[in-house]
């Protein structure tokens, strides 16, 4: 047990200091080039769909390889510099293991004199592009959101550190009763242990406070996850690290709409365009999709709400410019079927039946059914 | 220690039963009146600003008393029956120990042919009517909200009990390492152990996250609450619930802007205008605001931005119409020495002096001085 917890240290030092070798190399090269007299660049990749490619073995938006390069001039001194403090603010988070949300980075820099930034979308920008740059994640870089992660209930023991005195902390997430383990936003050092054979990823927290309640993970032998809408890189990395160390598959439950398809289960599952450099730290390739499909909300008899004017163009983008929908016949079934019938339907509509429905028989019956998820 | 749980479960039950007594005897009344040929009435108090009363020494927004009643007539019939489904569901809802989202209940009323709601803001009104109807809060009824209600860390033992099988569960909050307590949305359950002096509940989950790690609630013996912005009904009725039973200061640390005043801090002290029949539950009187004053604006020498419109028309709204800033003088001050200085700034601007200032100096200080307190 010592002996995995020392290998754990070493891995995540080891992880940390990807992160500061890279900061420290880079600015090294930098400070050589200047004083060399040389041409000093930064070269980061170009984020943007049109630089992205999917394969469907990857499981992931994976970078085409087109880059950006800025040179060290009069006009780039400003965004130079500033590239730099960041990198300098990074170092500094990592070799003291602290942290800083993206709103406070960009305060700090209230301090640069010439190089503040005027607006946290300019700060935002830079922390993509270092983190294009050196291929880590921000948090790696100890930024992190000001977002809830998500919340986790069921057969999981989390085990982590308390950040004053080092001790090893095991939270058990079957004795939370009907509350919940709420995820930090940097869950890099955490590891886990359990017995699950899945996890069931949700849309509301409503719907999670449900199962909860009525012990679905005891009799499902799962973990559940509350992600409240789209989910934080928190909560979407968080899975993915219990997916990939525990060896689970991932079953998201969203409401039957372009929303649930496109927006939650498909961000979860390969990630998102603009973001493409971080995708493979970020992707769940191992989810299925378990949610309301066009065919349950006939066979369910489910009530229905008309499709919105931007249900109607999420679907039409989706089909014409999505490479995840170019690579699954099965969605691209599912979203004309949504489409020609003009309703969307919500996960609570199943109380439709009865307010237990979807625990003794929609979940029940959908997990047995494996041609029934869309993939 | 059993004879405390087994008090404990009675006065449960006497509360839960209290909702159960007040729905059935107001049905019996009434189908009594229906069988008799009387004229069959509902009466519930007026829901607006118009029929509040603010008294600083009973501490929240209380009824004036004007009612307004329903008779049953052709006209009405609708709605008579609307509220009588709800009321039974509620009924059964408090009888088998269960919930229901707001979402789903009125998804549950799709099944009531003519009785049915066309939208869901219909069956929340009449959820409101019956709330305020019998005095008791929405989640004495077993209807909660689709919310994220907090997350807690500190010197804190929760006690829940497991659902099914109904064993004792402890749930310490000095023990989540970077994580945090997620609070449930129904919390009359709950019971609390604690040692801790006061509570810090904060705007923004990124702040909390940075006291958590730095132990914040260690060296200041306090328990911390990340609201998430404007608090959920379950965070507030947390909070009171905890300063009650443990008797701790509130000490509320949001940005210093008119959104964190009035809708933050205003409505977590002493609740809102628009459901001031359920405030007595929610409000929580030992509320202090230790968070961004103006005379720290200027103290602290904090990066500031221009006041927006709305920032704006909320200030003089508050100055004209609402009862707490009438009766708090140290509220119309820093309201107008906001609206004078034409400036707000957030709990990150603290950053501007290093990442930590606000746990090593901020807080601290603040903590120190009670006169610096906005009440």
């Amino acid at each position: 047990m010592r002996i995995l917890l020392v290998l754990v240290k070493i891995v995540m030092v080891i992880m940390m200091n990807d992160a500061l070798k890279k900061i420290k190399s880079s600015a090294d090269k930098l400070k050589d080039d200047v004083l060399k007299g040389n041409k000093a660049e930064l070269e980061a990749p170009v984020r943007s769909l049109n630089n992205v490619i999917y394969n469907k073995n990857d499981g992931f938006f994976e970078l085409k390889g087109l880059m950006k390069k800025r040179t060290l001039t009069a006009n780039t001194v400003k965004t130079f510099a500033q590239t730099l403090r960041v990198m300098s603010l990074s170092k500094s988070l990592i070799e003291t293991e602290d942290i800083a949300t993206k709103r406070e980075a960009y305060y700090v820099s209230k301090n640069w004199d010439e190089a503040r930034f005027k607006e946290q979308n300019e700060s935002d920008a830079v922390m993509d592009d270092i983190e294009a740059m050196f291929s880590v994640n921000r948090e790696q870089l100890g930024f992190i959101a000001d977002e809830h992660g998500g919340s986790v209930a069921g057969e999981l023991v989390v085990i982590d550190k308390d950040p004053n005195s080092g001790e090893e902390l095991r939270i058990d997430c079957t004795r939370f009763g009907s509350g919940a383990y709420s995820i930090p936003s940097d869950v890099e050092h955490l590891r886990f242990e359990t017995k699950a054979k899945s996890m069931i990823v949700i849309e509301t927290n409503g719907m999670f406070e449900r199962l909860n309640k009525h012990g679905f993970w005891r009799t499902a032998n799962c973990i559940i996850v509350s992600m409240g809408g789209v989910p934080t890189r928190a909560c979407r990395r968080f899975i993915r690290r219990l997916s990939d160390d525990a060896d689970l598959d991932v079953f998201v439950f969203t409401d039957g709409d372009p929303y649930g398809y496109l927006n939650i289960y498909r961000t979860l599952k390969v990630g998102s365009g603009n973001a493409a450099h971080i995708n493979e730290f970020f992707c769940v390739p191992r989810a299925k999709f378990l949610g309301i499909t066009p065919d349950d909300i006939a066979d369910y008899k489910l009530p229905t709400h008309p499709l919105k004017d931007v249900d109607i163009k999420r679907i039409k983008d989706g089909i014409k410019n999505d490479p995840f929908v170019h690579a699954h016949k099965s969605w691209q079934d599912a979203l004309s079927k949504l489409m020609k019938n003009g309703k969307r339907a919500e996960q609570q509509a199943l109380a439709k039946h009865g307010l237990n429905f979807v625990v003794s028989d929609y979940l029940p019956e959908k997990l047995k059914k494996p041609d029934s998820w869309l993939d």
